[in-house]
């Protein structure tokens, strides 16, 4: 049989998380949190489970969880999506990532991805017969150079992929980038799929500026957040797409077929406890603590960094401890030291090796001190 | 926004299950139970839930999982496919035929669909730039004419999709089936992909007979499975595809960027679930009792029907009863008499009106006496 994506083997995210398991390493790799949810979250998903709520949900999610996350999107941000015809419930924001592509791009079709870049991006672009056009963000601050991306704009541009927070990079997008987007697209045909996974994990007072708070942008775009990423259950994958109606109409024909619905008894569960004080888990404070704890270790190494501005990774130099590929690095940290992270090389088609690792800090405090101990020492 | 998929618009299913709701109609059209699932498997999921497993599970599944099924499929079927490289979870049947169909078809190959088809295989095949071939297959029977199928293989032809037992006219393939197929594909490039989702209900001693049971197939099948189907669980979007190992690995390389992984909660409970002698539910005797329950309800109708001998559907001509265009017919039978069925005609590209109805019958049995009091007046 041959292959539609040749390039790709298993995410790194499997494979760095299974040789973690395997050498009994600490897991800085995969990006997810090592605690659980909220307690009242898991007691509401069993109460569903246990009273019946087992069945189909309807294709676009179950009507009060659409309600809820307009709402909290409405108080958060100041902009309105109705959830019967503007909300939609994925499984997972992989899914709401690939529906948005699939939605609008044709064989042919160029789509602007901005490296380094999420590796569910570029196999949505080529399975849909698009071709992925590469404008590449340089270490140690990955500014995004606009006029470099409008040099890449075509006739056949139909979409750009966003995101902000960036993984793995920490980024975060100013209100001149939205402006400067917004820019770019102006009086053109193109679509934007804005990966805003991370949206409430951003530190040091910076502002996370959804592209849903730029009008012209708004119109245009297809905003992916997750449910797993937020509420620390990246297990249920259960993610969503906010789009106007006409863009989610489309939407919603591809989702209905590519998985019909999502799991039903959490999607109950997470209506309720969105109503509920709790559902305010004050992600940036909590993770900044993180990020902070850990960074704090990084100092003491030969590590060298910018601190994330948001997500929950940091991105660490180690041109000063080896001239190591940074894939073989991450490998042998993991077997030798015990600590697993991600090259960063294999967010970049062409696995361009800037030397830098990521590191997860969702991590529980012990973690991080006893793994940020380890690598001080490097 | 253009759209590619045109003809596409709600599913029928939500569409008559919504109308059922507004309607407050028996609801005998979309394919899911009125009854829940086993207290002990909802129970294990409580427990997971509450003890931490809200986690990313493995890209392919959980593995505790994977290896029940694989133990399952070899005690029924007496074949071996390995957890480790044969077995992939996936959210749902659904996902499983979408991500079969993207693993084998590139943009101009030809699939072979017999019609009536399940609603979500022409999308799936459009959506890959596939060219669906249609065999129709003719009431009240359904026999597939082989010869007439030899006659659509071309150059391009790339799969054939398998449905058995039949969505929605409940037939199920014989050996003499499966012998044909294999001698149709045989010294050509064809790959099968089969929706055996309703393995485990047929009826009258009929035996499933799965791709995989014959060799030359089993080389060549995706073959989709549901755990919602079976476990009468649908809402939680678990399925599975059981292929040889190469493709398995297209198939997974596809299924890492649209949905990653699945719910995992649910995963750990399933592999629980299958262990405990609670897991043999005896599907067949199960729905037949509940089919011959509402069809001796339509006997006493004007109703004209062969008895399903698969699946959870009964199909029934409205012949003697009306002249209406199905569709037509559907509708105002929720609205009129309050009871919901599926037009059949919703499952054939041209829409072709056989004057049919498809009724569910995973349904209570008050429902079921209820709905088929109404119907037999008719
Ligand atoms: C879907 S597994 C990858 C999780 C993640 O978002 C990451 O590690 O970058
Ligand atoms: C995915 S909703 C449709 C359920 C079903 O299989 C059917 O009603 O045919």
């Amino acid at each position: 049989l041959p292959s539609k994506l040749p390039y790709a083997g298993t995410t790194i995210f499997t494979v760095m998380s299974k040789l973690a398991t395997d050498e009994g390493a600490y897991n800085l790799s995969q990006g997810f949190p090592s605690f659980d949810c909220s307690p009242k979250l898991s007691e509401l998903v069993s109460h569903y489970v246990k009273n019946g709520y087992n069945q189909y949900a309807p294709m676009s999610g179950v009507p009060a969880f659409r309600e809820s996350l307009a709402e909290k999107t409405s108080l958060i941000y100041g902009v309105n999506y109705d959830p019967e015809t503007e909300v939609t419930i994925t499984s997972g924001a992989t899914e709401a990532l690939f529906c948005a592509v699939t939605a609008v791009v044709y064989p042919g079709d160029e789509v602007i991805v901005l490296e380094p870049a999420y590796d569910s991006y570029v196999p949505a672009i080529d399975l849909n017969g698009g071709v992925p056009i590469f404008v590449t963000l340089d270490a140690p601050d990955f500014k995004i150079d606009w006029e470099a991306v409008k040099e890449k704009i075509t006739d056949k541009t139909k979409a750009i992929m966003i995101n902000t927070p960036h993984n793995p990079v920490g980024t975060v997008f100013s209100k001149a980038d939205l402006d400067a987007l917004a820019n770019l697209i102006q009086n053109r045909d193109i679509y934007i799929i804005s990966d805003e996974v991370y949206e409430h994990i951003v530190f040091d007072g910076e502002i996370h500026h959804s592209m849903m708070t730029h009008p012209q942008l708004q119109e245009r775009t297809f905003v992916c957040g997750s449910v797993g990423k937020t509420y620390h259950t990246t297990g249920w994958k259960i993610g969503y797409c906010l789009a106007p109606k006409a863009l989610t109409e489309e939407f919603r024909r591809i989702h209905q077929y590519i998985t019909f619905s999502t799991v039903t008894p959490m999607q109950y569960a997470l209506a309720d406890f969105l109503k509920l004080p709790e559902h305010y888990l004050n992600l940036g404070e909590f993770y900044q603590k993180k990020r902070d704890r850990f960074n704090d270790a990084l100092k003491a190494s030969r590590f060298t960094f910018n601190p994330s501005k948001g997500s929950f990774f940091q991105i660490a130099s180690f041109r000063n401890i080896s001239e190591e590929y940074d894939y073989d690095l991450a490998v042998r940290l993991t077997k030798e030291i015990k600590v697993a992270s991600v090259p960063v090389s294999v967010f970049y088609k062409e696995k361009k090796d800037d030397k830098l690792l990521r590191f997860c800090f969702a991590k529980d405090d012990e973690i991080l001190d006893k793994a940020g101990e380890i690598l001080s020492k490097l």
